[in-house]
């Protein structure tokens, strides 16, 4: 057994266990608490952070030509400073080309030890991660900390757990024999080697940069293949934390370096077409816009094309036993992160003459207002965890439905910035929520990005799921809830979203409803068009690789 | 446990076992010998065979609209006779549509155990099967038995078996509990669905109708899709006769027949492209040609596409133990299935300056020689393993080459028809096998579907091997082969076919080299231009589902 995976070797059958019964279970602590790190790293990770604006962050990847990257602080409105190797791809990939065979005749062991060190060092980070994830992506301190983090951790380990399954499945030799006919007899000896198929790209998004980033690249580094990183140009630090670990981590194997690295770029200057487009580009993890994630899955034939885009997640009120309480899980999703994550809820379906909370009937408007109170509850403290906007354009998203509201609808609860006493320039917006009834469908049926929700007057609970599901099914869903004290009706909701291809999640109170749990939740379906792959079962590992055997007489 | 999944459960047993270890082992005797079966069966089955010709074959399919068919039997030149029910597609689909639900919401070990009951009775109908492929695909009558026939029944068993474990993976329930921060806490019951993609179109070829059939249809059937077979034109008979056993295990098993169904045609009036475009078809396998393979491959993105083609399969010899036994497995797989066998080699590399054979040098012209010689010993009985030509246009590739043969080369061996005295109207031609340089690499390089083969003069071994690889990598391989005494040569013949992504068979003799084992040989790598898909691996059944969770608090 390799060194490295026999140094890890208890945590891989941990997560190994972890998937096949999928209780609750973590590697990496999510919280960023002194009590369990002690004083000084949370101390050191934000003077590391630092000290790397303003400078010139080094990997040492062949190709080189000049520096790139233009990030700039959600919180601060300031660019972090921070330059980039500019890549040529070409020279790029003929250096990755030489660093192939070793990692390919390397046995999946060995592998697999080098990717769990890479996350093991890369969790001794988590601060330095944590500050890059916010002034980046521009989320809160804690969910920079654990999404991003500790969290995607997680999702990198259960990858690698997928991964040492599906190579386990062939055995290294075997032998043969048989009689074939009278007089002809055969012994074989056969060798069985797992091959590559050649680079993995990861496309890695602007809101949650590592979340698809550690396990794309476990998936496909562990099975043999090179990773190019590539980062949205708004989070480039993250990928560049990551990229650096893993590189030092094989140079100190024995590989080569070039085998994981990243292509940065900036808006202006996008290079994501030349890795999608190249040859040597066999695999494609992409996260990030449902559009450009479409046009992927559509044009990269002969590619291994795994997607995770977004879709408009549904909320369907049929009763419940406390309104407040449900309220507020509700009211949790349309705040967390600002309503960018791809579990954020959209669209709440609540039936016109209102429901049963208890043992009161509740009229839909009273249920309309707990919601809407519900989010004033958590702006109280919004820091935590709104977070701020990644991008400028939420904004205008956020005027264009101020203007629609009206003709469609009515303003619920109005955006508005939020104040943050440390980041005085943070770039920030309230939740608003639109009342609208299922005329407004065009514009709800969309997946829009950012602090924008909907609660939809449904003529009847039925109309209401019926509604809800096909949107699941035609514009994608990640997540999806239903509250009913009904146990018949969870079971005929469950049924109509599994059906639509669409997980659901009943009655969650009292934790963050967009909580997508590693070795338990099967994280997008494949079957709607919130993306095709799924973090993470075999089929996002299986095809990583392929086989081929020689056998000798 | 379903009844089904037990009564066969301990066939399913041993062929986990079997792949997981890959030692020999069938399900399904693939000798036609009285002694196996007893008199009356092989009788009972041409009977039965006779029989159908010149009737109306029915399925009872909805969206029947007519007859089709045009089967011409190879050995007697004559129509079969047998006419099949011409679909129409939309129709076909509407009805399958509704026969989805209750399949789906089957579990996996009652689709498990519907599939091993169709395995089963298909075993009970070989000899019916052996005849049709006889008379449809123009194998010889042990060929039709066994490599259409028991032999692909165990690659179904095999697909069944893999398709057991993906699915097995999946746990169905879970119990999820864990603290949020100081105050939430969750408790969660977790429930896991397989859920299909949809419909699976599996395209049959003319040599080897079956080969690909049951594991297909296993893969996908047993995942929860339905699965409709289209069966090469010429290759109509055998096909339906496994959608009638199919249809009737679903029927007494409680589900709609039409889960499996049969879209049969002719030239004149193709019906693939409306398989393959329609919206419900989800999965597309695939077995034919390179060119429409890999049109597959490329125009049908958002379906999965397995496919197995055909390359140019080679041989490199380098030296032997003893040239006669050596030209004679290589002859062996010239004559066999007249060369029209996916694993048939094409392409034979021998250094211009001669090999040594045991203790002596041998010429170039002499490892030629005994290689016709070889061909010309099998030939003095050829009814038992050349069979026929399943297409006249074989008859035109061979004058092609014919005409080739001085320009690029000379001709060692000249093709001419074959008598067998039962059928003296078969369509037959012994080998061809010109002798070129690598100056002829233009007419070697394609696939030759047919009894066409190329001695090729290398100017050294290492030339030969670089040749040799070079084309697997290039045009695609199903099988290679090397024959040398050099344990260092062969560890060099192995890496280089292997990193071109070809599997390897070394010094293969006794035995007929075309022969590829369920259970232990991984059929088609998947990395070179001879096919997508592997027989069977875990990829080529853990993308046919995916996965939907329900989870409740």
């Amino acid at each position: 057994m390799s060194a490295l995976l026999q140094k890890h070797r208890e945590i891989l059958d941990k997560a190994l266990d972890a998937c096949s019964k999928r209780y609750s279970w973590t590697a990496y602590p999510e919280s960023p608490s002194s009590k369990i790190w002690g004083r000084e790293k949370p101390v050191a990770g934000k003077a590391n952070f630092e000290a790397m604006l303003g400078t010139d962050y080094h990997l040492a990847q062949p190709g080189e030509v000049g520096r790139t990257g233009l990030e700039i602080s959600p919180y601060t409105g300031e660019p972090l400073g921070i330059s980039y190797p500019k890549m040529d791809v070409d020279l790029l990939y003929q250096a990755i080309e030489s660093g192939m065979p070793s990692w390919r005749n390397a046995t999946p062991q060995t592998r697999i030890g080098v990717c769990l060190e890479i996350l093991d060092r890369c969790a001794g980070q988590l601060f330095e991660n944590a500050h890059a994830t916010m002034h980046t992506s521009g989320q809160s301190y804690i969910m920079a900390f654990a999404g991003s983090g500790a969290n995607a951790l997680d999702r990198g380990l259960e990858a690698l757990a997928y991964a040492h399954k599906a190579m386990s499945d062939v055995p290294e030799t075997a032998k043969w024999e048989r009689q074939f006919g009278k007089s002809g007899s055969a012994r074989l000896h056969k060798t069985y080697r797992i091959m590559p198929r050649g680079v993995g790209v990861v496309v890695c998004c602007a809101t949650f940069p590592l979340w698809n980033g550690y396990p794309a690249m476990c998936a496909s580094l562990a099975t043999g293949n090179p990773v190019v990183l590539k980062p949205h140009p708004a989070a480039i630090l993250p990928v560049a934390l990551l990229t650096k670990v893993a590189r030092e981590v094989l140079r100190e194997a024995g590989f080569d370096p070039n085998l994981v690295s990243m292509v940065a770029d900036t808006r202006e200057e996008p290079a994501t077409m030349a890795l999608l487009e190249h040859p040597m580009t066999a695999i494609i993890d992409f996260t990030g816009s449902p559009a450009f994630g479409r046009w992927i899955e559509q044009n990269c034939s002969g590619k291994q094309v795994y997607t995770e885009t977004a879709g408009c997640n549904s909320v369907v009120v049929e009763s419940c036993q406390e309104l407040t309480a449900m309220a507020a899980a509700i009211a949790h999703s349309l705040c967390q992160a600002s309503a960018q994550m791809c579990t954020s809820v959209q669209n709440i379906h609540i039936p016109a003459d209102g429901i049963v909370a208890g043992t009161e009937h509740v009229s839909f408007d009273e249920v309309a207002a707990a919601i809407v109170q519900g989010v004033e509850k958590y702006l109280q403290n919004p820091q935590v965890l709104c977070g701020t906007l990644v991008d400028d354009t939420i904004l205008a998203t956020i005027e264009r439905y101020r203007g629609l509201a009206s003709q469609h609808g009515r303003l619920l609860r109005d955006s508005a910035p939020i104040h943050y006493p440390d980041f005085p320039r943070a770039r920030t917006a309230s939740p608003m929520i639109l009342e609208v009834t299922q005329t407004a469908r065009e514009i709800y049926r969309d997946e829009i990005f950012g602090p924008v929700s909907f609660i939809i007057k449904g003529e009847s609970i039925d109309e209401c799921l019926r509604d809800a599901t096909t949107n699941a099914r035609e514009c994608g869903a990640i997540t999806s809830h239903v509250y009913s004290t009904d146990e018949e009706f969870l079971d005929r909701a469950e049924a109509a979203y599994n059906n639509a291809g669409a997980s659901v999640a009943c009655n969650l109170l009292g934790m963050p409803i967009n909580f997508a749990a590693a070795y338990s939740d099967y994280h997008v379906t494949g079957l709607n068009p919130a993306g095709n792959a799924c973090l993470t079962d075999l089929a996002f590992v299986a095809s990583r690789f392929r086989i081929v055997q020689s056998k000798r007489m």
